[in-house]
């Protein structure tokens, strides 16, 4: 039982900026003097039309998106964009995967349920995910309809520290666990999605952030609701949206804003992530799991080689009010997730906890 | 500006219980003592799995859902189940749809986009829908893989006041407007599904009760986060869920449990309802939509006759502290969504405001 709030390291859902929290809970029974919750509002109602317009708007402003870009608040995680992409975008049935992570493959066999021609054009899987290919690695196709990327990879703590060049192929990314992290030039993508609960808002919302030209199309049969034109055309109305986790992220986007943006946020989660790499790479008992240059500013993987040894940091860890360290199953060890919400005082305690732990037991 | 909470009629999303809301707003930076919020947990900790494992025991009880079911939590809404039930359910490609509203015609047209035999076993369009069919007035086929029908119909205020014999056929029920208004027989039903943002919890959660029976098959190109088998093997955790509008149904069937289950909600909405009948039978100025036989429990349809006294009637009512009380657009006039969580003083004090405003203008 905790009387405080404790600091969170989970990999998604995570945590949310207090001030967001303060500010749900105390406009939870009346809305700005609307008397009604946002959870109990029409999504036809004008009070509620002003949060998504304004949400949107934040979403423009703050990730300077182009005007030939929509931006959409969708339902379904990213498990449904790896569907819904290929339904909408494989136009000739040629799509090129680089896959990197879990989720990444993911998409990829997904696609391959869809499409007939889709591509493994990279893979890092012989090293278990440890590093993203280069430019050079790449086996990429000028025909394809698009090629798929995850940008940051969660389990693994790997990011794309560049943006691939695909020429005229339009480039789709997974950038669930890094949008909103830092600026990223959105005219080098055709088509982003988000699962909204690592940077966003809580989970049940999806952004997709897609150029306007790629919408239009889709293989017969796709579901209405997974039509990027439908819902371009209702503005993300075709049904009853995910209202309250919307009304969240246009919270989160006013304190992104208040902060100073995406290049605070940048200069914040840099400054995060160098305090965990620099204890790694001076520790005598700790080891980084991913490889110095593709290394995640959200993830932070690391281990000591030993088994017995990590768990019993999990389970000391939770004792001092630290949660979600324990890694993925699939590389073991520990994951500090440290995303835009995480304070930096939460990422120092977590430092000199791992420095008390290693004098304990080296 | 409210200092006060208003009487909100809207058709969805719509009112939540105050003790529920209060609880939300309560814990909303520390969830008993875990140190977070519901918004920020992983939702694969043990703490958030006893709510989603809460959430479902409690729907089991409250709805007295047989074993040979699954209760699952999804995203989407009642518009994504019109693509997921065809894609699921129509082995043969044999379907039958009872058109009784806007909701169940948009499900028989998304079911006519990926089934060869989809069959238009009955309507009451000619009529703009102010009725249901009656048994006899049914076309259905034996050897149908399904029935579709829509229980309750939101915009035009009517109701299947019977469940259909169906045969040895499954029913398929939206039951968005209607689901926990009323003890039903879950057990006369193949699958339900329901949006939640009537009488569950906040949009973006949709809930599937399924019969297992009828989980496992999938057409080609079904997306796997539309296939109920895929979502029953993962306990709705294929990814990850919508956590907090499940946290907020675990709250709201807390709540009808406290007030004596579904028949105590039921006698509730009896009365409610009743009220407002009553004055339309009573007035000389307004009548009521709906074919007396079927009228809805939840949604009251009415109009004066007269498109510019109902916008009067409608203007004032907004001064008055009432919300949402505009018809849709597609039938006019005037309707009172009184789900669940509309306390029975806010029919009492919509009937006096109708009264006075009949005596002001008739």
């Amino acid at each position: 039982m905790f009387e405080q709030r404790i600091y969170n390291f989970s990999a998604g859902p995570s945590m949310l900026p207090v001030p967001v929290l303060q500010k749900c809970a105390d406009e939870m029974l009346n809305y700005q003097g609307s008397g009604m919750s946002v959870m109990e509002m029409s999504h036809r109602s004008k009070v509620y039309d002003e949060i998504i317009v304004q949400a949107e708007a934040l979403f423009r402003e703050v990730m300077q998106i182009p005007d030939n870009y929509k931006v959409l608040f969708l339902q379904g995680g990213a498990s449904t964009q790896f569907a819904m992409v290929p339904m909408n975008l494989l136009r000739t049935g040629k799509a090129d995967y680089v896959v990197t992570g879990q989720f990444s493959k993911k998409a990829y066999q997904e696609a391959k349920k869809i499409g007939s021609d889709i591509h493994l054009a990279g893979s890092t899987e012989s090293t278990n995910f440890d590093h993203v290919p280069t430019q050079e690695e790449l086996d990429l196709r000028p025909d394809a309809d698009y090629v798929h990327i995850c940008l940051n990879n969660t389990i693994f703590g790997t990011k794309w520290h560049y943006i691939p060049d695909t020429g005229n192929v339009p480039l789709v990314a997974d950038m669930s666990s890094c949008i909103l992290s830092e600026p990223f030039d959105v005219s080098k993508f055709g088509l982003i999605y988000a699962g909204a609960q690592k940077n966003i808002a809580p989970a049940g919302l999806t952004v997709v952030i897609i150029r306007e030209d790629l919408a239009g199309f889709t293989l017969p049969g796709t579901p209405t609701m997974l039509d990027y034109a439908v819902q371009i055309k209702n503005s993300s109305m075709y049904n009853t949206p995910p209202c309250y986790p919307i009304y969240v992220c246009k919270l989160v986007l006013e304190w992104i804003k208040e902060l100073g943006g995406l290049e605070a946020m940048k200069e914040r989660n840099q400054k995060k992530a160098a305090i965990l790499y620099n204890v790694l790479d001076e520790s005598k008992l700790f080891r980084a799991v991913a490889a110095p240059v593709d290394r995640s500013m959200m993830n932070v993987t690391f281990r000591t080689g030993n088994e017995e040894l990590d768990a019993k940091f999990v389970k000391e860890s939770v004792a001092a009010g630290f949660s979600n360290l324990k890694g993925h199953r699939s590389v073991g060890g520990m994951r500090a997730s440290i995303y835009n919400a995480m304070p930096l005082e939460g990422v120092e305690k977590l430092a000199v906890f791992m420095k008390d732990f290693e004098a304990r037991n080296l």
